[in-house]
């Protein structure tokens, strides 16, 4: 049929439409009739119409004919342009980032660019899944998740020495719903979660819908501080730890083989169990030490995802434990999401079983490399120094110069478009007021600089 | 590339790894002496081991070369057949149905098979979203989710008389994730909340997540019982009451008008918020009345999915709730999920916005009304009997006729192959041990109709 003609079709009804010569209400002219003055053919104004009706700008009454809707859409100038009056709390980086529009810079935001994933490999995945069998396209996933991508998650962590059976991993919707489900299965409301200072910020989110105290460890270049995490287990007792092992997010520290073991020993000791989120791991050069690994899935559950090297779009993360918690942790998942997202199963799994995606990855990691070096020098030019030299990842965590805090700072690059990441979002003890994170694929441009350099020497009233 | 000869390339590794000539952590042969010997080009070599390394049977190590894998992924025999030891609880019917194999019928589940959905759409759909942004293959939805869908969801809803704009509609995973982020935001472990009697399982499952007490009130072909719905609240005074209006499952009931004005003047009366489940809302022919409707949601909450007419593999669902709670929820859906599927939504507003999906929907309803017909015709021969004839859907919710209870005849199909949803399964005070719902379109095949017919008349031991 002629898309042409169609389209010439909806756009008479809309004009009458919008020129109120065909009122809420009214009813359109009948198919026959319009093809007739209109010079098209019956099909061409049915299928018009139809698509009208899609669009909910046209109703249809069968055995009546159509009509013009009465409620049309009012606009969404609620969500337009950044809400400036929001409280820096650990929702204000996900907020500020997810709402961001395309105008907005954000260098504060936790994820790469579109053109830094693997695109090409996502438009054959999705081609692929176009000629895929009915089962993939309609119906709910296995309780546990897509049989082959389980499989290919368990020799993606045996590559880390990390021992997990596909039975024993468990497909979710996403890294964050992994560690929902998680804290759901093992902790009660007023139990005390232990994390680190700082940490990804949407951790301190999660566990506040979860009702739980939170006790900190700092964190230093390669793990938490092993005599402050020794006397919090002792004083505050709590029931799980979560925590980034290889890419620490925001610091992009490592966890040595001796803090890991020693972090192992005081669990066990203490009855501790500890959620390794692993969701940057595709960023590291060399795999590190593992708690998992060392631990054997004992004390540890690992858990990780495919949104930083693959797709946010398609969600999809996963759970690695010990087989006696897997029904439990299951019969959760489906009361709480029922069937899981086995669309998004089968693209993930369809992009990573391309020849051609080990190579994006190591393209990747070299391209993260030069940029933390590119940033990291053009950072400190105005005085932003980054704590330490990250071997991977895409965050440099800096102390800005003062003297204002680096909330402050925020705020004001906010008004100029620009998301930055001040680093008490990531501290449950607020202890980085001076500090912030940068994530150096989402800095490219000289604007973003330029306000930043500009917002170091403004501030906007009422903040600390 | 030839395809062809890196798939012979891939094939001679893999035997010469199953044969033992390729020992675990043996080094493969160098990309140049296999290409010599094998007779195909080097980049030929490269690709191939580049998919084995994909798959997981190969590893590489920069520098050095290709090794063969150490670890080979166990078999999944536990996941493979029915698990006949489950008791019958609120996750008896979703396990069973979810678990099944491919060669299991499953007239006991509460979706339709995918040749019965828009199967060409859904193709179409990925075909165009292959070719769409970077952005929308690659990054996290916005908080409230993708505007153009719910701009669309807007309008679908004003033609049931809900008024609710786009800035009050949230996107979320799933038509239960819509529910569970709503219990987290409305709810305290502890409280009460009002079910049907019969009602969906999975309530009850989720609930139980939520460690809350939950008292229940009959429904009748109208509606909840009134007179024990006003006594239950002042009683037991529920915070909440979770219901469907449109098509109840599992009786296929539709809420009256009278029923939903009084139920709305006790919930005002006593406080009570309402969550109006209207994932069955594609199946009606004409629409029926809905609480959010009468109520201008102002007590009620409206979520819907289009799991059951569109994709279940592609999970998405939605919230419209009132103005004040929408930025409450959003933070929970952050800190929960963090950003949504934005790909599932892509997919939905694809399919949604497609002339034909009307049609489809509308040639849907009729098949629908045919089986209803028919399979309901089948089961009173073998003396079923459905308790009312649904004005549409896909349930008929029949009394068996004993002497064994439904759970027992479930379990005996099961053996063969069968899964039944047997009415205790529904029932939260446990009054249905005689009844049991049946999808008419999962009953095709008259092997199913044998089967039920045998289990009417056995019974596996120890059963209630």
């Amino acid at each position: 049929m002629d898309t042409t003609r169609i389209e010439m079709v909806m756009e008479q009804i809309r004009r009458r439409i919008a020129g109120r010569s065909l009122l809420p209400g009214s009813k359109l002219p009948s198919v026959r009739a319009h093809a007739k003055t209109s010079g098209v053919s019956v099909s061409t104004v049915v299928e018009a119409y139809d698509r009208l009706v899609a669009e909910g700008v046209v109703l249809s009454r069968p055995g009546s004919g159509f009509y013009v809707a009465t409620q049309t859409a009012p606009l969404l100038l609620s969500e337009v342009g950044p809400k400036l009056d929001r409280a820096i709390d650990p929702f204000w980086v996900s907020r500020q980032s997810l709402e961001a529009t395309d105008n907005t810079e954000k260098p504060g935001c936790g994820w790469l660019p579109p053109d830094w994933l693997p695109e090409a490999g996502l438009r054959r995945g999705l081609r692929a899944l176009s000629r895929a069998s009915g089962i993939a396209l309609a119906e709910y996933g296995s309780p546990l998740g897509l049989p082959p991508l389980r499989q290919l998650i368990t020799r993606r962590m045996a590559e880390k020495g990390i021992e997990a059976p596909p039975d024993q991993v468990i497909l979710t919707e996403s890294g964050t719903q992994a560690i929902d489900l998680l804290c759901r299965y093992l902790i009660d409301p007023g139990d005390t979660v232990l994390l680190d200072d700082p940490c990804y910020f949407n951790f301190q989110a999660l566990l506040r819908a979860h009702r739980v105290q939170v006790v900190s460890v700092p964190y230093t270049p390669n793990g938490p501080d092993i005599e402050v995490f020794a006397s919090v287990l002792a004083e505050h007792r709590p029931r799980l730890y979560i925590t980034n092992s290889a890419v620490h997010n925001p610091t992009g520290a490592t966890l040595s083989p001796v803090i890991a073991h020693r972090v192992l020993m005081l669990a066990e000791q203490h009855g501790l169990t500890i959620v390794e989120d692993d969701i940057f791991a595709d960023f590291e050069h060399v795999p590190g030490p593992r708690l998992a690994a060392f631990d054997g899935l004992n004390r540890v559950i690992h858990i990780g995802s495919f949104s930083k090297t693959l797709s946010a779009s398609a969600r999809c993360g996963f759970i690695a434990a010990k087989k006696d918690w897997i029904d439990g942790i299951v019969d959760l998942k489906i009361a709480t999401t029922f069937g899981g997202g086995r669309l998004n199963a089968e693209l993930v799994l369809s992009v990573l079983s391309d020849g051609g995606h080990r190579k994006y990855l190591e393209g990747l990691r070299m391209r993260l490399a030069r940029a933390r070096h590119e940033v990291g020098a053009k950072l400190r030019e105005i005085g932003i120094v980054p704590l330490l030299e990250p071997q991977a990842g895409m965050f440099l965590w800096c102390r800005v110069p003062g003297p204002r805090s680096s909330a402050q700072v925020a705020r004001a690059a906010l008004v100029d478009g620009v998301v930055l990441a001040p680093g008490n979002a990531f501290s449950p003890a607020q202890t980085a007021g001076d500090l912030m994170r940068f994530n150096v694929s989402q800095i490219g441009n000289s604007r973003v600089f330029e306000t930043i350099q500009r917002s170091l020497s403004q501030s906007c009233s009422g903040d600390r």
